[in-house]
């Protein structure tokens, strides 16, 4: 993060490097109003988010057309955060501005009694995205070490054997050909009241909140503690979370959708050729007429 | 449609009187380059789509609001159109437009071995939107009366049924607080050809192509007649039909957008009031900080 931020000037990969959790990452240590790998002020950022709107279109169009041709490869991105971290946004501002039929959102909330009837990956993986496609979480598998941890849901044991089942889970995606891009949107105990107070302060933003938001917010120190071990346990080489500062909102946005982006050129997909004879079917077109 | 277009200038609802199918309605008197209900030109018709997105952001948020604080309203939106009619235009730049949050596109394909063991509306019932959703399909059971019915692929006897029932199918949606608006994109012959050699001439298009396209086109005047008794048949005060002419794509999309707006500003939504005590609320908050 931003104390270990690399000094290479001519990485490709600026987002992913700077945001990147590896080993000895204190989540503690990062500044929530930070923007890692970016200079420039909100009007820039609000800019630059537009500006990769044609090359974001572009590379998801070829994935989405390798995946019609029978390529396998596929995307996943993860979104965690607390409440107000500003997941709604990220879906409406990064994920809607992809073309909706080559994304899929899920949003998981509070596990239904079927969905508790069968082991915690069960409903995740009815969600994965197949070929061609980015699928993203609104939460995801990782409340089942975040909430059910804090408040012990199921016995420690249980949730505690889950880091090692998630590892082995997402590397079983990534063998697939799934890229993998875990998200934490990360932001302060005081920006956290002030967003809450908001939407008691407007009653267009009423039915956004829930009291359960303030119970859960006294429980603040157990969840940094939930999402540090997270991150010590669950950051791997094959699915490395990445942990954005989302104090300042445009910045949230314009890292989760670089960070897509620089994950979708490495994937570098050539538009597939036809499989069909071309000169044929001009004349057979041509015949209709 | 546009020989019989109302001679009223207050209406608040142009598109929706403008494309309506009503009785006596003729698909071969429609003109697939006509702009009913719009005079501007392509620049404008861009302008004015760009225009209405704040407008639809407001209405969509408040229906989902809706929804979430248990109300009952849901919109079904459905796309039929021949090949290259610009049903994937509709999805990128209309529905792509609003929250993806509370969008949910389903585009039926030829049905599986699963899907031929049921009824024809079991898969279209599990794709139907929840309350406060916006539901797009793109294609849906009116293939079983278009395809099926050019190719025979059940008896007369029975596409022959079908029409009453979904009539009754979609009554009960209606009966279900889901405003139905069910669009066909219609385009002329000389315009599909144009489109598909379009993709035989860039490679980038190469794998939008099926030969299988060329081989429907010879079937166009079924598909015009199977069209007609669609409309003859299944345009009933409950879900209407509306044809949107379809040669130009941007004015085919103005047209989608604003039959939505006009159907969204129809149900008069109103921002959920708050289901707890602000003061208190506001309080246990303030103890936070």
């Amino acid at each position: 993060m931003s104390k270990k931020k690399s000094k290479k000037k001519a990485s490709t990969t600026p987002f992913t490097d700077a945001l990147r959790v590896g080993e000895g990452f204190q989540l503690s240590d990062v500044d929530s109003r930070s923007t890692p790998a970016f200079d420039g002020d909100k009007d820039a950022g609000k800019e630059a988010l537009a500006a990769a709107d044609a090359e974001m279109d572009d590379l998801q169009e070829r994935l989405y057309a390798d995946g019609s041709a029978g390529g396998t490869e596929k995307l996943l991105l993860v979104i965690q955060g607390l409440d107000t971290s500003g997941k709604g946004g990220i879906m409406r501002h990064v994920v809607g501005a992809v073309d909706p039929q080559g994304t899929e959102i899920t949003a998981f909330k509070a596990p239904t009694k079927e969905e508790l009837s069968h082991p915690f990956l069960w409903r995740i993986r009815k969600a994965l995205p197949g070929p061609g496609m980015i699928g993203v979480f609104d939460r995801s598998h990782y409340e089942d070490v975040l909430i059910v941890r804090v408040h012990n849901l199921v016995e420690p044991a249980v949730w505690g054997r889950r880091y090692s089942t998630i590892n082995d889970f997402e590397q079983s995606l990534v063998d697939d050909d799934t890229t993998v891009i875990k998200v934490m949107l990360h932001l302060s105990h005081e920006e956290q009241g002030e967003r809450l107070a908001e939407r008691l302060d407007n009653p267009e933003k009423y039915w956004k909140y829930n009291p359960g938001d303030v119970d859960e917010r006294l429980h603040w120190d157990d969840y940094m503690e939930a999402y540090q071990a997270i991150m010590d346990k669950t950051s791997t080489e094959a699915a490395p979370w990445f942990v954005v500062p989302a104090d300042r909102k445009w910045y949230a946005r314009l890292a989760v959708q670089q960070l897509l982006l620089e994950q979708l050129r490495a994937l570098d997909l050539q538009w597939p050729e036809a499989d069909f004879d071309i000169k044929k079917e001009q004349k057979r077109l041509a015949e209709t007429r």
